[in-house]
């Protein structure tokens, strides 16, 4: 593999949250959070999938829909000015009331000067026992896409989104350089034993999406018990290797704090040249649920 | 996540080979691993990538062209009453010549009864130092396909194939249990510690590829110093969870055996339902090499 001449150096900064009934608190723990992050030279800081209150789809109820705000509104006119104070790109997932009874798992992005610089609308919506989401969001319409920053282009994709190769794939191919996966996942009462199979297998499908793209991952989750879920941090950067750089606790809040060089996307893209093989002309049937025998 | 009450067993074998130069050498090797494989209960046996041969592709040279044969033909005879007195599936990769001067990857799959079940030909064709594929092989096609045999559904793709999610999932898509992929795959003098990073690159996407799409992934390396190059070996079988259930030597021939219950597809896909939410009228731009900034 030839040798990485281009460094081009940003510091990603992930706040791993564990959040109380207090929207208040969390928005502290949050301010906080990101001036630590800063304090440590990040530039682009990503918090947790609805980072202002307690994962609250474990049960349908319609009171949670009062919980929702308009973007721009007062998640994004409390931290413009954290944004520009600090110089940093801002990553804000929130529970977006777009009109009246049309809600969506949204993340929005600040640049570094406190401006709007994109929104992404969660598009693949998870229903589980504990998860009841398509509740409460509406399947995203922004597509997959790239958001550019003072400090890279980035793409933003959201929890259950990171399951999907198709997600990594589309905001790649958009030019991204950075996935960012805000998220809240965590288990029942299972077993260690599954508890653990799971987080590997999210791990692993994550860091995938770096090799098969040869971009950075950046995934923040949440920890800690709210009502039946444990949610298990584990938030954790992986290089265009696959490598992943930090990690973060399965139990405790933390910050962490790691420099991704951008230079090696062109580097580990020359080495291992996918995109350049890209059966483009096969791909059609990928907008199809399944291929039925009696129907090719 | 419910309990597997639907056990469907399938017992896989794979052989990993170290291959030198005598043809005659290599299928004698083979058809000693297919009955060391089927001795042990084998039903579906696959062989590595152009399992008879050394891996020519090293250089480019018209002369191995001549080692091409047609399907059917001389392999497909020779395995057909092999497979047929075993009662055993076998998937065999060779280098196919479909008319004058058009050469492709290509593996056939032998179904319990000898008759030709089906063929993959390689649609994604590397070509980096030391693989110089794309002077030898068409890129295939035959599409991604699932093909029925006497003890299940399976999808043949073939090395280079295994970097690219949209092959498995289409594979998977037309309705693919098993995939399953003969490679030849190895380091050139790289230092130990990049050659491990890339061994564990190729592993982590394989697994990544049964946990999006919930099946069974069947990986069968060469192994071995030829000319310029070292095969890692290494071959495995990932369950529909990413978990990896056998894994072979780095260094040596082996013959791994080992049982699929295709029952966890349902209980692992009913879990974690990642088909249900795929964004089909948002995939579109799978079929497009980038998406251009000016262009969107």
């Amino acid at each position: 593999m030839s040798s990485n001449t281009n460094r081009e150096i940003v510091r990603i900064g992930l706040v791993q949250m564990a959040c109380g009934e207090a929207a208040e608190d969390n928005r502290k723990a949050a301010e906080q959070g990101i001036r630590q992050a800063a304090g440590q030279g990040a530039q682009i800081i990503c918090l947790q999938e609805l980072f202002q209150m307690p994962y609250f789809c474990q049960t349908e109820n319609h009171e949670h829909f009062n919980q929702a705000e308009e973007v721009p509104g007062p998640t994004t006119q409390a931290m413009s000015p954290l944004a520009a104070e600090l110089g940093v790109v801002l990553i804000l997932p929130l529970f977006e009331k777009r009109s009246t009874g049309l809600y969506h798992n949204t993340a929005v992005v600040l640049d570094a000067d406190g401006s709007i610089a994109g929104r992404y609308r969660k598009m693949h919506i998870p229903d589980d026992p504990g998860f009841y989401e398509k509740f409460y969001f509406t399947p995203g319409d922004t597509g997959f896409q790239t958001i550019s920053t003072r400090f890279g282009k980035i793409g933003v994709l959201i929890c259950w989104d990171q399951w999907f190769p198709e997600a990594a794939r589309l905001t790649a191919l958009s030019g991204a350089q950075i996935l960012f996966y805000p998220t809240a996942i965590g288990y029942q009462k299972f077993d260690e034993a599954v508890a653990e199979k799971q987080a590997q297998a999210w791990q692993t499908i994550q860091k995938a999406h770096s090799i098969a793209n040869g971009v950075f991952t950046v995934v923040v989750n949440r920890v800690g018990r709210e009502d039946q879920l444990n949610f298990w941090g584990r938030s954790f950067v992986s290089d265009p290797f696959g490598e992943v750089l930090v990690e973060a606790s399965s139990k405790e809040p933390e910050v962490l704090v790691t420099d991704c060089d951008l230079g090696l996307i062109e580097e580990t893209r020359q080495g291992w040249p996918f995109l350049r093989d890209r059966r483009v002309d096969a791909y059609q049937n990928m907008t199809r649920l399944f291929i039925d025998p009696n129907e090719t």
